[in-house]
């Protein structure tokens, strides 16, 4: 194939993320969009100018145009996407989790195994430019062995309660990514995690059985200590920093600004406000990741982020959870 | 018209600034590209997926498609394209300056009011979300009035000797995106200009009859006081700043990182070198400038930048050179 | 009396932290100095222009000039120089921790009590002008209500292993000043701590039974959760900073340094490194505590930082010692 | 000597900047305190212990125990101090500048020489951690060969306009600690000054015959380009930085503040206001310009700030102050 034909599969908030970084690639093109609402559908080419649309996903499945897919729908259908998807001999980029329970995620698996193509999953902030360079730090020995390891992640504002009911819980709907951050940056398994939890922010969100502030500890095999800092409010915006201690030194990334403007008056020294969505503050990560999965199937490499990289996020939600639950560390050989 | 289409009048470097963001934009769409190199067109049309091409300019702007033109040639062609695009009824993005003399940026500025269209010439500074928001914190009063204004702007090398040579003059090839910020950030008419430059970088430069470092000082007449300090060298890279203090406060830039990360170690707290290249620097102002331009000729607007904001910085350029050569303050109205 | 008459009981390195406050201070000056070694003693009186020196502590608590004692020998000294000073009825000012056993601790605070004499802990750190920040922010409801708390607190480089072997262990020699900033800046009490904790530094501590890395959860009763990040090496030199999240802000500080000055060249932009030594990082602090000692005794005030203030971080370094070594939340009810 | 014994002549404001670092140092003491009232001299003795004081110059120079004064006069005193304790064969620490003519000072540095006495000028800002720093850039060759200064230099707010009539006019009075600083910088002598100046502040000081904003331009006899911004009125406090670009990198100077810690809520990320009063932000380079001299002094060495370092800055205010009424570059050589 000389471009790749991409079609979606779900064309919601999320995959405006994608969307704009696929429309007339050199790489790829977007060949058709699927929803299950045809407006969504109608909508995506619109914008975006793509030629075809569908409600049918099994429609799409079976262009011949379609060489990928890209599965934005709610986490709940993702792993029958997945399924279909890699029956139909199409590579996939899934959305993260791929489900969140592990029977499932271990099906979808099997299935894109099966089938050869190429499954990456959607964790995007391991393209972002600060993430990567403390990697790259890492990687590089700038900053010598790391020793601890602490991940900031804070929204700006709680979703809906109708969506913290239905969203797995805030280890699995928010946390899910600092824990595959936690895997990126630091190489060697955790073995444990210890989580305190509560709810600091709304209350409607503890009576819907879910926290709103966290944090979790992590315990490498290597000796690597970490931790998560989680909460559903930051009223100063979109907080995500992380900062590593290693033996020769240590690195740590600040937040992006809309501007690098310094106010000064008689009351203060003053900056704007951090960017506040998350479309703003990772479009450089989803603009690389799906550049990433192009690159991966027109040359057949590995994906970046791979199925199992999917999987194990789920099993240390899970054991943040049950971490929570029984007041105790919690190790990831108890969960699966 | 639905959407506006663009003719580009040369494709080289420049033009690379403005093509991405008027492909298959909502309201923009690149109808065709002209360049005196075929190979140049032809090289555009393969990258941005442009239909039509030409070597000839009077064909370009025969076509009924070509609503505008974006003009990126050397300077030394901005005239005549600027003259023929008015005389074919096309609304016209013109590269800065229009021209070297007076004389016949006039001639232009004339011909486009004749033809009644729409002229913005590219300041793409006033853009950047950084010195807009200068701009905005003048205009909201957040520092009260302005006293005192400084500009940096260095380059992070100089250019070859042979572009020098052609380029005009320091004050005419970089000053002038300067003098540009220092009317747009200001209320008031610079009346007199006193220039302290010389060779710091590279005698080869100086040989050329140009300089590589200067400080110019503004006088406003409404007594704000101005500098623009210019070097062809700056080797920690792309320096691009404003400081203004005001009666009531200040504001100030910094310059604008690949990443947010810090890195420290035995030897020092540091980060990575700011953007380099003007293209990753001032991305964010090249793709709102031309959105600008479009909306402007859709919405029969003013333009932001008009032809006389084109022509004053011009004069100031000239009032420069006339102060460093005469070691003195030149005022406006000697220029013209 | 006029001004307050200072005897200090220990000429060692922690006791140049508070001498040069106290010398000829408007309010106090030192009467005597005592130390068991001779030539400690006559080194203060060179050093600081005191008059009189003795070894003998009975010696210096008979003088009627001393009205207050400063107790800055080993830690192994402290109750015994606390019994005897307020049997002798002098106020007294003692570096932390008062002892290493909660018995100990309680016999001592009984004593002070019984006399009737002020006592002060030698925590310092709360009359940091940046710790102190943190806290006012608190107390001004500039934050709203803290949810979570992360304390950052790294020596530059680890003390000699037979230091290690006499200190009480990390948590007791180190942590417990974080364990007092913890108290000091949440208006709550911790009840529940665990411990992830190491050797990454140097194999000879952990042969010397100790730890060099740790990562201590705090579980306050009002639900604010708390870190505290401790390691005996930071290459870049001491790091001491806390940052809180609130329901309204957060707050955060950065190290000190030497200068304010920012290098930039071709290979990066950076500024020397923070202050190495915790009497140049500290030096204001350590100025104002003794201030505030002084004070409290001459105005009979209470002294900000109690006997109580003094017990409690040893009860927590015995629970997060516990928790270390049971590998599970320790209840502070659990300690005593 | 063993110790320095300092006479003070004048017990004013700027002398409680160098009198707490010469009370019982290890090197010096304060044998007497002079001045004309009988009050002022009286408090002296009080707040620094001092044991001798008179309101007769000619008395305190005729003291056996004074080494060596102090001058901490009016500035229309300073002349006559130096000339007096010069024939007393008194070193001297003069605050600047010596005299506001010429002549004067002529006058003064002959007596000086004659004498063979000492002679340090109050330039303290040699000796402050961020200006130092820079100087020991550009001496080690950090950023290579200079070729851009900027001097940032502002007041927080003007003084009482009965204080501006006898100042000498800003640029004697404000100016002159940057016209030292311009030359501490750069290893080059300036030859020729253009100012740009007028009244922004306040009226009343225009009608009392003085500016309150400055741009004033150097030009070095090596080709470095100076500027100094000065300004009466800086809203958000004490603003003083300096900024040299070089051929091979560039160092800059930030303000100094009262803490680090940066507060972020619904509004902004912000720190509290730099350092305000001028004793606080120079504490350390009072201090360690006063050890300097007593070090000069006692090992007989030169001081580090001469008489003709304090006669070349008072050359370059008349300077200053010919181009800003004449309008046009005034070179070094037309002064004397």
């Amino acid at each position: 194939m000389s471009r790749l034909g991409i079609g979606f599969i779900g064309c919601g908030g999320i995959h405006n993320a994608h969307a704009p970084h696929l429309v007339d690639s050199e790489d790829a093109f977007i060949a058709c969009a699927m929803d299950v609402s045809e407006d969504a559908a109608k909508a995506h080419c619109e914008k975006y100018g793509t030629k075809h649309w569908t409600t049918d996903r099994a429609e799409l499945l079976a262009r011949e145009d379609v060489d990928a897919v890209v599965v934005c729908t709610p986490t709940g259908f993702h792993k029958e996407a997945v399924l279909d998807a890699a029956a139909a001999g199409k590579h996939i980029f899934c959305e993260k989790p791929i489900a969140l329970d592990l029977a499932a995620i271990d099906r979808a698996l099997a299935a894109v195994d099966e089938a050869g193509v190429k499954l990456q999953i959607g964790f995007n902030r391991r393209f972002d430019p600060n993430f990567a360079r403390v990697r790259q730090a890492i990687v590089n020995g700038e900053i010598g062995a790391p020793a601890l390891l602490h991940i900031i992640s804070r929204d700006p504002a709680p979703p809906p309660i109708s969506y913290v009911k239905v969203s797995g819980g805030m280890f699995m709907d928010m946390t899910i990514h600092d824990f595959d951050m936690a895997r990126f940056l630091i190489d060697s398994d955790v073995e444990e995690i210890y989580t305190q939890a509560g709810v600091t922010v709304d209350p409607a969100i503890g009576e819907a059985g879910d926290v709103d502030t966290a944090l979790v500890v992590l315990k490498y095999a290597n000796g690597v200590i970490g931790t998560i800092d989680n909460c559903r409010r930051a009223p100063y915006g979109y907080d995500q920093r992380v900062e590593v201690l290693g033996s020769k030194g240590a690195i740590s990334t600040a937040n992006n600004y809309p501007n690098a403007a310094t106010l000064s008056d008689g009351v203060s020294v003053r900056r704007d406000l951090p960017l506040n969505f998350f479309m703003d503050r990772y479009t450089e990560s989803f603009a690389n990741e799906v550049a990433a999965f192009v690159d991966a199937v027109l040359n057949d490499r590995p994906t970046p982020v791979s199925g199992y990289d999917g999987r194990i996020p789920v099993v240390m939600g899970l054991a943040a959870l049950k971490s929570h639950r029984e007041g105790r560390p919690v190790k990831m050989s108890e969960i699966g």
